[in-house]
């Protein structure tokens, strides 16, 4: 287990107006406090050993809202780095169903407070059907999941006050990352990866997500027009579709926008619909193997007079055009792209819901912790 | 294989007013003709023997839209009745992702055309991982899907005109529960199933869904409250989450109404923000473990001024108040629930663009069958 530096968030606002936009312009420093002195990976990073882990041959992530989206990313993640099989399953889902158990299985729970009351209701079912290998990947390191889970790891984000989860969901990536790089250490991936690469990534996320948060003006700038709006689809691919539907949550949650979020390739079978002049649509482009599969579909939506905001990687050769809006990613950030991405559309939502003149901290009819079902 | 009976659908309009309206009520003969002469469970009606299924221990089910949604209710079936492993992945996520191939698992494709281009795609790519044990579920026998799969069954729902799949759908369920009880044969689930009761369900599913298209007047009257809606909320939990989104994803196509679907659990972590007097919420209120559940988040929803639209079973005890419009379902109808619930939630979306006067039989954007990506 590695210690666990004090809380690193003032309560304090400082020259911020809510504590959500302080939140998002903690986050270098939160991810830098999560990878903490982790310079190379090892089981230890979850207080597990390689005997703990060895035969786990399968991961089941359960989690709520923000937290499942981060789970959902994770996916990818695991697969793509580990070689080992994933499924993500919405907590208050899963603790209803009959699932069929896998006792090989590491079951992970994920959730900021480490009280929400389904995933720890899930956990404990999990539980009762056999499931003994448990992780739990929490921002509070005395809660409930935390101590009833045999391995964690906690995030260092500090105390997160906005009701809207920004840094916590951050945080929970790199925590996420890290497990995917503990697990190809079990030699399931045909692939071997190269760990001093990641770790490299990893420490330089923090200056790289300055240079996202830099971005602050041009985002501004958009959410003028934003306020206007009523509806909005978010678009994204692969790691970048939990992004969407994470930028589309925010929106939702702060500023009353009806957004929802579709795998862009999803488009064609029925939101494309919806497209038309009042319906914008927010593009995460990162420069990956799927951009002119994202291109084409952003052809589909220019095409029906939607108005597209795209958030591209520098290196993507997305101009703005008539109902093309582009703001440009400083870096194309490979695997941890999706920490990076969020980042603007965190901004969105706050700029939206201060245009509005909404409760920025406390949306209506929202709690923090969701403690009860 | 099953013999195939000729097309039972007529291109004719006879007395309806748009293809969409007659697919529906066509339902209970799309119905009885895709359950064939079947009068028990065998491998066989997967034109399959027990040997060459005897093998598999996960089932991988790849799909577009609405065929995506069919194959999201089976998750719950095939778990629940024959304690096999299932994941459910969009096509055009699947076939770009590094995924974690398991020979063993059985890789079935979802599509009405059988030609659906990611779907197709997505199965090829499946065999060049190495999965070898295919079954396509398609309406067309001479698809690409039904040529390039080890197994197959059709739907025999006659051919669909409307561009927004109904009894394609409804038919594609039929063959995924057929999919549930014959993966049971395998007797990997703790609990026996007892065929004959399964079977007597599915032949009395015409019947039942001939009482679920009378409630048409009712929905009618419901549909001229919400053609003045711009955005709607769905919410269904467990098998009936799935019947959730292809209620919202029919209203979306045809209507242009921002419908939006949300697994009622996850109300409190995000979309709850949204609810007020503007945003009508749809429930599927099956009399199920989960109604009690359910009626909690409906009470979060009517104390925030929201309008519930409850389609609930006629044992389920939701009493019509201010804010909260029931139309009773005739029968609870156990693990089948979802074939007959969908059905209201088409002839909402039906008659909701009717009373628009959108172009019903060919949405704004859309094609039927989407042959390219």
């Amino acid at each position: 287990i590695r210690p666990v530096p004090a809380q690193v968030a003032s309560v304090e606002l400082g020259p911020y107006q809510h504590f959500m936009q302080k939140e998002i312009f903690e986050q270098p420093t939160a991810i830098a406090n999560t990878i903490g002195n982790v310079e190379k990976i090892d089981f230890d990073i979850f207080g597990a050993t390689h005997a703990d882990w060895s035969e786990i041959n399968q991961v089941l992530i359960l989690a709520c809202g923000t937290s499942y989206y981060s789970a959902c990313v994770a996916k990818y993640w695991i697969e793509a780095l580990a070689g080992v099989s994933t499924q993500v399953e919405i907590a208050s889902e899963y603790r209803y169903r009959v699932s069929v158990p896998n006792p090989k299985a590491l079951v992970v729970v994920v959730s900021q407070s480490g009280e929400t009351a389904d995933t720890l209701a899930a956990l404990r079912h999990a539980k009762s059907l056999g499931h003994e290998k448990t992780l739990a990947i929490c921002n509070v390191a005395s809660s409930a999941m935390m101590r009833e889970t045999m391995w964690k790891f906690q995030t260092n984000a500090g105390t997160e006050i906005g009701v809207a989860s920004t840094k916590a969901f951050t945080t929970q990536l790199v925590g996420l990352y890290f497990l995917a790089l503990t697990l190809a250490k079990l030699g399931k991936s045909p692939t071997p990866i190269h760990e001093k690469e990641h770790i490299d990534r990893l420490r330089h996320l923090p200056a790289a997500l300055n240079a996202v948060l830099a971005l602050e003006p041009q985002v501004i700038a958009w959410a003028q027009q934003f306020a206007k709006y009523h509806n909005a689809l978010f678009l994204g691919r692969g790691m970048h579709y939990p992004i969407a539907l994470e930028g589309a949550l925010k929106l939702k949650e702060i500023s009353y926008i009806h957004a929802e979020a579709y795998p862009a390739g999803e488009l064609k079978h029925g939101p494309l619909a919806l497209v038309d002049e009042t319906m914008p649509v927010v593009t995460v482009a990162p420069n990956d193997d799927l951009l002119e599969k994202l291109k084409s579909n952003m052809q589909e939506v220019a095409a029906r007079g939607g108005q597209l905001y795209v958030f591209a990687d520098v290196d993507a050769n997305i101009q703005a055009s008539a109902g093309i809006h582009v703001i440009r990613m400083p870096e194309n950030y490979g695997n941890l792209s999706p920490i990076l991405h969020v980042v603007p559309l965190q901004l969105l939502a706050y700029h939206t819901a201060l245009a509005l003149g909404t409760d920025v901290d406390k949306p209506r009819n929202l709690a923090k912790s969701v403690t009860v079902e």
